[in-house]
């Protein structure tokens, strides 16, 4: 089942998705095209990121694959819903979106091993993880600057019950700008599975219910500008879409 | 006024700390010895930290004044309480304590002027901000394994109004291991004051209650063990106190 949250009417929802309809526990339905606000399916407790984890953009960047998983914390104020806008700050010169499969822990736990780590999720839903490239470029590569922006983390629009993807280890991801494909990979080239992220962040760190992990992005990021619209699909999740608006209208 | 989190006659309770007791608002009062559990005094929203803010410890590291304030995010899941242990991990060589003035957000901003920035400022807390160096030494310069684990964040143990604390920008900090005095400093050393890292943050993020900010820790680190006591004493605060534990014994 697809889960999603929005604003209808005047006060947060929640609700079921299935083909451009939304229903809700009451049973009261309303249209994909009709709603005002998508807010992101799950209000996240944690949300860890993964520096470097796809085998194709490691290549492309010329990178070995890490001795261990590389996170950063993207701060909770980032997060944003569906159709949201991503602004583009004042200055910047190299912004680009990440399309990411995120993981949603539905139980706590540490000390995770891989083989019961599926155990602890509860779903998928869609993440990108945007970046101003501008602020990586130092010594320190401090990712707060550069990935955690307000409006840097939409997220949604549904949450994916883990059972109704048959196979996370082969999902395609698929990203447009402006309805041109720049962005296109699959799970199976993840450098560190979900499960091995599971145990490995575990093992120092509890997971909680709430907590996403962003398993990386596959090659393909370019850089987007004001006026743009980010596009991102995951087989089995759906389509995320984003625009890029001047950050000089933030304020 | 001074305020605390802790455990008594198992709930969570409230209560404002002088010389030695605790008084609930109903009026019951409790010695500081009876507590079994301090909790941290506030439930941090997001946790913000700074790599390098002390102009004697950037001098101690050989590092120059960074050209903006290089931050990180501690995961929540990381704080502890006073009196609560901090487990060694297996494996680790290089562990240390860093004492910290704490910075607690009392109100939401965002575009906060330097000049404006205390105004959405409730107080100040103790911050032990442990790390494990072993965690830092590559390319990445991962935060997250280093300062992330869980026990890496002891806070508290009171939450000082910002009224009574006279002058900020002059407070000695002290940290003791063992009673032996480790690490000494002064608020007047910061690279970067508290004003600046307000209107700094907020120039690309959402200051929300509960939010905290670590100010950076003075010169004077040094490693630490299991069996080995932390005492933080910040001037106008109070004593942040914490053992170090066997890692083996955490799970």
């Amino acid at each position: 089942m697809k889960h999603v949250r929005f604003i209808a009417e005047g006060r947060l929802q929640r609700g079921t998705y299935a083909d451009g309809m939304i229903t809700t526990p009451a049973g009261k339905q309303y249209q994909e095209a009709g709603i005002d606000v998508w807010l992101p399916p799950v209000e996240p407790n944690k949300i860890i990121g993964l520096a470097l984890n796809y085998a194709d953009h490691a290549e492309e960047l010329g990178l070995e694959k890490p001795a261990e998983p590389v996170l950063f914390i993207k701060p909770n104020s980032s997060v944003v819903g569906h159709k949201a806008p991503v602004y583009y700050p004042d200055g910047a010169t190299y912004m680009h979106y990440e399309n990411e499969l995120a993981v949603v822990i539905g139980r706590e736990g540490r000390f995770i091993k891989r083989e019961h780590a599926l155990d602890y999720v509860c779903g998928y839903t869609i993440a990108n993880d945007v970046t101003v490239r501008d602020f990586v470029n130092n010594f320190y590569r401090p990712p707060v600057r550069a990935k955690g922006h307000d409006t840097f983390g939409p997220i949604g629009p549904v949450l994916v019950d883990k059972e109704d993807i048959p196979d996370i280890t082969n999902v395609e991801l698929r990203t447009y700008v402006n309805n041109e494909l720049r962005q296109q990979g699959n799970t199976r080239d993840l450098m560190y599975t979900i499960p091995e992220l599971i145990e490995f962040i575990s093992s120092f760190m509890t997971l909680e219910p709430g907590d996403i992990i962003l398993t990386g992005t596959p090659k393909g990021i370019s850089h987007v500008y004001p006026g743009d619209v980010m596009r991102l699909e995951i087989e089995g999740i759906g389509v995320l879409e984003n625009p890029v608006l001047d950050g000089r209208t933030e304020q």
